[in-house]
């Protein structure tokens, strides 16, 4: 019995998709802290390179003056951080299998709360790649400006052609190895650090401009207006914390300890997303004035800079070394922390489909087809989100974190079940800490959802609940179709079987065909549906030698179709034959070439779409190859 | 027994293409002369919108002062005329069951010969519906040119619209009633007859601008080119002879006595055709000056009319009833003859492959897939065309009649053989007749071939062979697959039977195909492959209950997989039992709704890929329908 060969479109996809990976995606080594830090932290540690900007692009609304409330805002941030980190932490130490905020909250709040955790973590998946992709552009177009004068519509053109690739990558199935991560993770931290110390030894030698601290709108409007904006700055600065969960999802892929490491590296990434936060934010807040030239329509004008590239270019000096070498770093991170999401998006699926609310089948991560499809479905959705928003951080900003602090309150609210439920020794101190979080994240949650609401969290807040009720109605038609198979009640019984073998002319394919309807209990019936009439005798002839046993019809076909004829005899066998299963053979060429394969036509296949309404009818085709 | 309903797809197509046509498009009524010209003239009627207005636009290139010679021009193809339907006169008596040139050529020439007809007829076939459709669009525009400032690129949209509307009507199945065809014919030769005789009249009361009859180039290199320019012109006027054969073609469809009746139409379209063109010509001529302004790059101008357009302007006045009645009869006519070619591509690509020189599926023009995917290739090839050429008349004409010729020239060659062969008495006539007719139908060829090579007839003179060559190797490829299959060679014995019952879970659609498994001679093996591990336990204490007799295999499955567990086995299976053939039963369940269907998967085909190399296995699916 010869080795299955390769198909050419298995050789195709192989010459461009690689050769099969082994299916799990595991880590094969355990990480160390210091090797589980950047392969956890690039999507967190990330979103220094946009939040600081983002939270300045909304002051400057207010007034020039009113930037220098960006240091507090940022330091609620950081406030913030230190809270949910240590919110994680403990996940971290009662999770020890993984405790994405979909498992926490459905295993302690029902499936109600994890599906909206689910819903608003899928969308988060998808503005990651989004977001992180036109950051990441941002920094490239800002290093090299003169792109946008070669490439048309540049930002929307190399961010979509980001995405492409990464997506390719991942279907081609990227080897996670650890360098991969750790030298744009690590040259990421080690630029910004360097940007930050340049910085701020600059600024000791600048003439520092003082702040006109002049309130230029007054009176109660003024102040609610006033405040209004400060919370929608401190909103779009909470883009800072996406991604700060990961490592809570991943404690399985630390060495022993695993949940100490895990925690361990939790900290360590916290202090440095704090350390690299505040740091920018200080060095960009004492900017001198040219640098800061912030206008929310410029970011398509050739000499947009983002902000992280005029601090670097204030420390470094603009295209010095320092200055590419840290854009280039932002860019390689910010991509990286796209790729996770290409990782994460598929798994979660896989997760909710094993409970039942989305398709069956996407449970099994370890089909290709599956595993690719998930693939598919992000990069498009994201590509879409880059052209809608026409690439612009500020506008696609607004989406992201309401996604995420949904997930991460309802993750807390969970753990604070958790903690109740159990209430071993010292359970009341982790249910306060994980209290003060789920609060903390309830009320940014409800912070973005209000002063973000009109220009793009409104999205995310219809998205979530159609997400959920399409959970839901896939649940429901699961178990309708479990009650419909119930086997309380048997199948009706089976009276007796019938092979049907199509004989087009007597060839070795067609006697193979026979022998296989051998095989089969009952009778076999064999038809010829005469295309050219004049071919019915020789036909009848050939089959007289080499299978005198089985008696062969000639259908009527007078309007030279083959599948009507066939319909109406399998019609005529059902009616005169009920309760008998029928097995229509249909022996099929297979051609090595592809372009050989033109000739031959998928009848099987087309018999089988005739037949899909006809219970009890099966299509079977045994195949005869050719060389 | 529950009849089949239809399936969702089923009702959207027959929603859109209409309820299901009887598969064959004979006509059931047979047609007097009076009903038979119009169903098969409008392509050789039509093409005297076009014809005359190619010939001047060439003769103006020599001069003002050639246009005259178009007179003589036209004279010759009308002689031209009366030679080819005296040929085909006497094909309609020989070949009363239809002749068309493939099949004259390949019954007295041989295959080669005919192959090089039907390449060329395929290819005249792309180009009548796109020259039909760019001169109607020509047509519709010459009647309301406001149309073009509310359409881009009014022609090529136009015509784009026109190919997807006749296409559309023959996907549903148009009713080819005898009105549809009367109609516009009889319109279009009243129409043109009003017009011819009104501009006459006209021009007896118009003063007559003479001439002026001077040879702006002199000398030897003069004349020849004047020579070369007359036959170009001779060359493109001949387009006014396709379509003359089409009766030959058709003659069952006419009363008894069918070929009596068809010679008489035919006769009777030849001298309609004849005097319209020189009817058309001789008004064309004289027209005053100012109506005759031919410039080749002006077809794409907001004041462009067509000749026929100017004619009418001038016989009717312009914008008066009986210049829009003309135009639009000119529309119908052209687009009723761009509809004849999509009855009779796919039915020529039927009789060729019949002779199994296209793939054989192709010869059961009663299937609908078959039928529509012929349909569906015409009208994309003659958009493309028509995009290609940017709608342009003057540009398409050159590659048009080459083919017709060439198969014109075939068939009359095909019938000398033909008499010769037969010899009955007066055989010898019948000889000179065709003799002559092929005679002249090369030389044209020839003419068109040289004068038009480099403007697009090289294409056809490229295809041609290419298509040749692809008849000739699908050919060969069906000698090599019928030697494979040759009976001399039995298939190896079959030892035995193994079915391989895949259980997911247990439920009343497993246990039907358990059910099925059982008519089946041989060893049932079940086996399950654990997507998640907490299932396993429940599904063997099930299985156990509801089918004791059969061992349950649970498979491993490491990495969430289902096909890769399944093809090892599969193969471990066959190299156990070399020479067993193996049927992997699936379960499918079959939802009524198309989204309830999205939840369900094809495992069914997926596995048939995973073994589409594996010889020996087939993948059979039992359905169970779920409400």
């Amino acid at each position: 019995m010869s080795e299955p060969r390769p198909s050419v479109r298995q050789r195709l996809r192989r010459a461009l998709l690689g050769a099969p990976i082994p299916n799990s995606r595991a880590h094969h080594e355990r990480l160390s802290p210091f090797l589980g830090l950047p392969v956890f932290s690039s999507d967190a540690l990330s979103s220094v390179a946009y939040a600081t900007e983002a939270i300045m692009l909304i002051l400057i609304y207010l007034s020039t003056s009113a930037l220098h409330l960006q240091i507090w805002i940022s330091l609620a941030i950081v406030a913030l951080i230190a809270f949910v980190s240590m919110s994680y932490r403990q996940t971290i130490h009662a999770y020890p299998s993984g405790g994405g905020s979909y498992i926490v909250a459905s295993e302690n709040l029902g499936a109600g709360p994890g599906l909206v955790a689910a819903a608003a973590l899928l969308i988060d998946y998808i503005l990651t790649v989004a977001v992180s992709v036109a950051a990441g552009v941002a920094a490239i177009l800002s290093a090299f400006p003169t792109i946008r004068q070669h490439v048309p519509d540049a930002t929307v053109t190399l961010s979509i052609l980001c995405i492409a690739i990464v997506a390719f990558a991942n279907l081609r199935g990227l080897k996670e190895s650890g360098t991969l991560f750790a030298i744009p993770t690590y040259g990421f931290v080690l630029a910004m650090a360097a940007v930050i110390v340049a910085g701020a030894w600059a600024l000791g030698h600048t003439p520092v401009i003082p702040f006109h601290v002049e309130s230029d709108l007054i009176g109660k409007e003024a102040n609610a207006m006033r405040w209004f904006i400060v919370l929608r700055a401190f909103s779009a600065g909470c883009a800072a914390l996406t991604g700060i969960e990961a490592v809570s999802n991943g404690v399985q892929a630390f060495k022993a300890p695993e949940s100490k490491n895990a925690a361990k590296t939790l900290t360590i990434m916290s202090c440095l997303l704090a350390f690299l936060f505040l740091g920018l934010g200080y060095v960009a807040l004492h900017l001198p004035e040219h640098y800061a030239h912030f206008s929310i329509h410029e970011s398509n004008s050739p000499k947009y800079l983002t902000l992280t590239a005029q601090v670097a270019a204030f420390a470094f000096g603009q295209n010095s070394v320092g200055f590419y070498t840290l854009l280039i770093f932002v860019a390689l991170i910010l991509i990286l922390a796209a790729n996770t999401a290409f990782a994460d998006f598929p798994r979660l699926a896989s997760l909710i489909a094993r409970d039942g609310y989305l398709p069956r089948y996407l449970a099994r991560l370890g089909d290709k087809l599956v595993f690719h499809n998930g693939i598919v479905v992000l990069a498009i959705a994201a590509a879409a989100l880059v052209v809608v928003f026409n690439g612009q951080l500020d506008s696609l900003l607004p989406l992201y974190a309401v996604g995420v602090f949904t997930a991460f309150t309802l993750s807390q609210v969970g753990m604070v079940v958790h903690w109740h439920k159990e209430r071993r020794p010292g359970w009341l101190r982790s249910a306060v800490i994980n209290g003060i979080g789920a609060t903390l994240c309830f009320v940014v949650t409800v912070i973005i959802g209000f002063t973000k609401f009109l220009e793009g969290a409104w999205i995310v807040v219809v998205l979530i609940p159609m997400i959920y009720v399409t959970f839901i109605a896939i649940n429901r038609r699961y178990a309708s179709i479990t009650r419909q198979l119930a086997v309380s009640e048997p199948p009706p019984d089976v009276t007796g079987h019938i092979a049907l073998l199509l004989v087009p002319r007597v060839h070795r394919g067609v006697l193979s065909a026979l022998q296989y309807a051998r095989q089969m209990k009952g009778e076999i019936r064999a038809v010829h549906v005469p295309i050219n009439e004049k071919g019915i005798f020789e036909v009848q002839r050939q089959w007289a030698i080499y299978a005198p046993d089985v008696a062969l019809e000639v259908l009527p076909a007078p309007y030279r179709s083959l599948i009507q004829p066939l319909t109406d005899f399998v019609d005529d066998l059902r009616a005169k034959n009920p309760n008998m299963l029928i097995t229509v053979i249909v022996a099929e060429a297979v051609s090595t070439k592809w372009y050989q394969r033109l000739l031959a036509e998928n009848v099987a296949q087309q018999l089988k779409v005739a037949m899909a309404r006809r219970p009890g009818v099966i299509v079977a085709n045994p195949r005869y190859f050719l060389s």
